[in-house]
């Protein structure tokens, strides 16, 4: 553990560590389009053209009928009327001759009749004519020659992204093949001894210390969906020389090299000496969270970025550094994510210093987009997997109060945003099966926990469209109804059951502790697992050890605070704690046991407005069928028997 | 010419068309997802899953250390602060241990002080201690187990188009391959006895008669594009038979098979009877256009679409058809393009009892979004290159007024819309060279070709942010200012100089009619072919034929108008014409001859509001720096000596 090393970063702002990176490329030559290629028009999709592109041919190349029909000389048509039809003599050279579609016009004729306007007449003498109730202008149905492209004319600019349509004009101005440019090619450097591949991991599991490496999976991803092409190496331990190594070698045969990680400044974070080493370090630490830990260098005269670990930097590092870097390479603009303003549902801090990338869903409720943030940790990628978005907390800035209006920059379509049904509330495992029904039927489903509480004063505030709830009245014994009427007073709302469900205490496989009722957890060798204030579950507790006389200062763990029943699952799984209280599917899903303690209402609350809406019609279609309630009803611990029940509360 | 079949095609309406077609496919059950497949998560980019994917390990499967520092017993911080530090002992087993970052937390352990906040201390023994100012809570820099994701949890659910995230939270919760839906195949058959190869094109040429077969070209990019796997078949003769055995064989291992063309109901349009012959015709003809011929079958339970042969309908047919087939046995929604509400520049009429769909660019002029309409002919695919959009015109309307309010469907983003610079006006070259260079900056450059003062008016209704013109004062001898006082009456423009350049007679190679002058179009053996009223070279010849006296009627095909130099100068290079007045680079990209009559100086004119705007800067950084006057210098017939000269109007 000796530490030689400082554990200094730089705090480089985002637009000064670009200016330094764009002019060391500027001075490698690099800040500029790749060189072209030919390639066959059937391999050219998603490419970009390196050049102008000019026809080689006419198209048409001749003056061809537009029509299936008789080519003829259009003075010969004058005077033709419905009341006084002509008739024109058919013959090879005219005066009317037969044409298909795309035929060239013989050079003696000037339009062309459509044959659903003529009428074929057998002559007595068997020779064939037409007879026309209408004169025709010069050039009517007739392509004249170039009428698409000229040959010399400019079919596609330079820096084109070929599109489908795109190829059918090269081939119809007469290309082959086409000059586009060479697909960035971008080393994926994954480094460090800690880490197992996700074979290894599917095969032996993941030991204490061990670190799933998947990190060069996305960012090759990411590359070729940027239109790179990436080299995927296989980990490096954590070896200064094995490192420098491979680096070297790596920037000599790409265009750009990602190292991840060891991107900070710790023991073993080697890249920005060996950046340093082989070439010169520009930025070591942008203002960015996550990914403060980002180098920025050259070596051999190619960039390479170092990445940092936690997999939300890693990935939005890449967006920030490399996608930019890509589209210059490829003469195409960077990226441009659909930009909406959003009303943000709960305050953030952020630190001044630094500008921080929030993730949110986002759904339209009403007149306004809102934003709900989710989980800030650098570590969690499932927040990069469900957000719709990312809102910017300058650098300056201290945070956001709830309800101040931000721009989101949208993963996903304004579209999207706009069939969007977005819950905040409590948590259950039958929102996961809604989700996946309401897709189906044309909707997205976003899900914030802030427990029922939360739930409430988010629906107050006109955050979202549903909440989940299983509020206990400890004075009626009721469920949701008067805190439905504390909370949202004059807002009418209809309270509709979704299921009953188990909630009892979750402890670890066999009961080792043999913990039975509530009045085991104040014993001393028991540690709890609680809920946060205004769970549904957490005023269940203290409404049970209230009534039990228990006083909640006698339990070991009551104030160590979890927001989800999975979390409180897991904190048993894992030994942390002993018992916690949560819902019977979370220690089924875990394989821990479970001792029932009471069935629950789980409701959906739902403003009247939204209740009515066609946004949420599949949802109560759903609530109202079959299907779902067949799947709950396959699922430990629900009973769907008043399913669909509604109160409503004016 | 024995036309034995009846032209009637149907008129069916679209959503009609869909009813039928869907109704078919789900008799057949194939209304519904394809079934799923396994494939790594290298390869699993843009596939879309086929189940929902629950977490197989939890991550991080352990507690784990956020932080590069020291795990210790929070209790045992307690206590400490600035004036008060504390000092820990460091030893594996506690109170204090070194951890990296990802490091498992030691079990006796149960927060994380990060190094930077400790100072390390060499006590007088040799051992080791830290020094702490503040004391941390519990769980502090610690990411506990299933933070991310747990086992058991849901990663993805089904029918997920998978982003390079997911393929990284697949592989964290424990995955290495995914289970994604079948790519669609979809069998492409080409067919017509007038088809040649792109690749006999380019070897060969085009005789008269000949069409380039690209669409098959286009389709496949299109399936690809949309996530399916094309087959692209070589070209069929219209031979009954043989294009019967491909269609039945090309069903049998496909799921959709496209027939193109011979939807129609000439004589060599076998597709309808064959599907008749071998299943079902749903749908012959559809109320469309372009795209009116559109077939809908089902062959051995296998749907066949007949796609029209004109490239423009044949690329909108598979829109409207293939693509949402493909979405929906990919689970995904169809294509949803962005929308944005925009004034069409010019009045269209549309037949009653067709939805027509009309190609337009589009871009924001001041606070509008203008659309201005592309070719309309089903033959022109360069109109769909250069598309932004679409806008339909319904079938119960006739048509719309300039200045209405229609809806463009995107084939570009907004964001993309924003950032364009709409000229409408007179068509120089160099507006494409300016289109190039103006694509470095960020910009796109739409150009509609209206002639001069097509430009103006356009300025005065809004439509434009520039137009080019060359209209010659016949009393001044002025170019521009006079008609822009007149159109522009109280809107402050300037007029900036582009270019001067040549206007004179295109002739044919080698000039065989002897022409030399003005004076030679009235001669009986000379053919010549005009531009449009309002067109700049119309206004000079007209000029120049009142000053030397000579009569328009006087003048064989002064009537006969084109809208463009290049349109001119390929009526003489076909020999439709024998002579037209036009700039000297149009008869130079063909090889024509060229007989200089008067240099005349081509402005932009720009409203002075557009003229200061950030939008067109780079457009004026253009004109006055080198690089695009050198380019022009190179062509024939331009003069750049005055460039960048500006008139300012109030």
């Amino acid at each position: 553990m000796s530490k030689s090393k400082n554990f200094y970063l730089e705090n480089i702002p985002l637009d000064e560590a670009w200016r330094r990176f764009i002019t060391a490329l500027e001075g490698g030559g690099l800040w500029s389009e790749l060189p072209g290629e030919d390639v066959p028009l059937e391999e050219a999709l998603g490419r970009v053209t390196a050049q102008p592109v000019w026809a080689a041919l006419s198209s048409p190349g001749y003056h061809a009928s537009a029509m299936d029909g008789f080519a003829v000389r259009s003075v010969e048509t004058i005077g033709a009327a419905e009341t006084s039809p002509k008739r024109i003599p058919v013959g090879p050279n005219g005066p009317a001759s037969y044409v298909d579609t795309g035929d060239a016009i013989p050079s003696w004729a000037d339009a062309v009749i459509m044959i659903e306007h003529t009428q074929r007449i057998e002559e007595a003498d068997g020779s064939q004519s037409i007879e026309i109730h209408a004169a025709v202008a010069p050039w009517t149905a007739i392509r004249p020659m170039g009428e698409d492209m000229v040959a010399t004319e400019l079919v596609l600019p330079a820096n084109h992204l070929l599109k489908p349509v795109d190829l059918g004009a090269l081939a119809g101005s007469g290309h082959t093949t086409v000059k586009v440019r060479r697909k960035p090619r971008v080393a994926v450097l994954p480094t460090g001894t800690e880490l197992i591949t996700v074979e290894q991991a599917a095969r032996e599991g993941v030991k204490p210390g061990d670190i799933i490496e998947y990190n060069s999976l996305v960012l090759s991803a990411q590359v070729r969906e940027w239109g790179g092409e990436p080299t995927r190496y296989p980990i490096t331990i954590d070896d200064y020389q094995l490192i420098r190594e491979k680096v070297r070698t790596a920037a000599e045969t790409h265009d750009l090299v990602l190292v991840n990680a060891g991107s900070s400044a710790g023991s073993e974070d080697f890249t920005s000496s060996i950046v340093e080493d082989l070439g010169t370090l520009l930025v070591h630490g942008v203002a960015v969270r996550p990914g403060h830990p980002v180098i920025l260098g050259m070596v051999a005269n190619k960039p390479v970025i170092g990445i940092p670990g936690y997999p939300v930097s890693c990935a939005l590092t890449s967006e920030t550094f490399v996608e930019p870097l890509l589209s210059r390479w490829r003469g195409q603009q960077p990226n441009q994510k659909p930009r909406v303003k959003a009303s943000i549902t709960r305050k953030l801090l952020s630190p001044i210093g630094e500008d921080e990338m929030v993730r949110v869903t986002a759904g339209r409720v009403g007149e306004r987009v809102v934003a709900a943030p989710l989980s800030r940790g650098a570590g969690v990628i499932t927040s990069l997997v469900r957000a719709d978005g990312i809102v910017r907390i300058p650098r300056f800035s201290e945070g956001v109060e709830a309800g101040q209006e931000v721009t989101i920059e949208l993963y996903r379509t304004p579209a999207d945003i706009e069939r969007t049904v977005v819950h905040i509330g409590s948590h259950d495992l039958c929102l996961d099966l809604l989700a996946q029904h309401l897709a189906d039927s044309g909707r997205r489903f976003t899900s914030a926990n802030a427990g029922s509480l939360g739930g409430l004063l988010a629906l107050r505030r006109g955050d979202a469209h549903l909440a989940g709830s299983h509020l206990l009245d400890p004075v009626t014994g009721e469920y949701n109804v008067s805190y439905v009427k504390q909370h949202l007073p004059g807002i009418p709302v209809v309270l509709m059951t979704l299921v009953h469900r188990e909630q009892g205490l979750i402890v670890a496989k066999g009961n080792p502790k043999g913990i039975r009722t509530l009045a085991d957890l104040p014993r001393e060798d028991v540690q709890f697992v609680n809920r946060q204030r205004g769970a549904g579950t957490r005023v269940l507790l203290d409404y049970h050890l209230e009534k039990q006389g228990i006083a909640a200062g006698t339990i070991s763990g009551y104030r160590r605070e979890e927001f989800t029943h999975m979390a409180v699952a897991v904190a048993v799984q894992s030994g942390a704690a002993d018992c916690g209280l949560g819902i019977a599917s979370a220690a089924q899903a875990l394989g821990l046991d479970f001792i029932p303690l009471e069935k629950e209402r789980y409701d959906l609350v739902i403003p009247r407005v939204y209740f009515e809406s066609e946004l949420l019609r599949p949802l109560l279609d759903l609530v109202n069928g079959t299907r779902l309630r067949e799947e709950l009803n396959a699922l430990a611990g629900y009973d769907t028997s008043h399913m669909g029940e509604v109160i409503e509360i004016a």
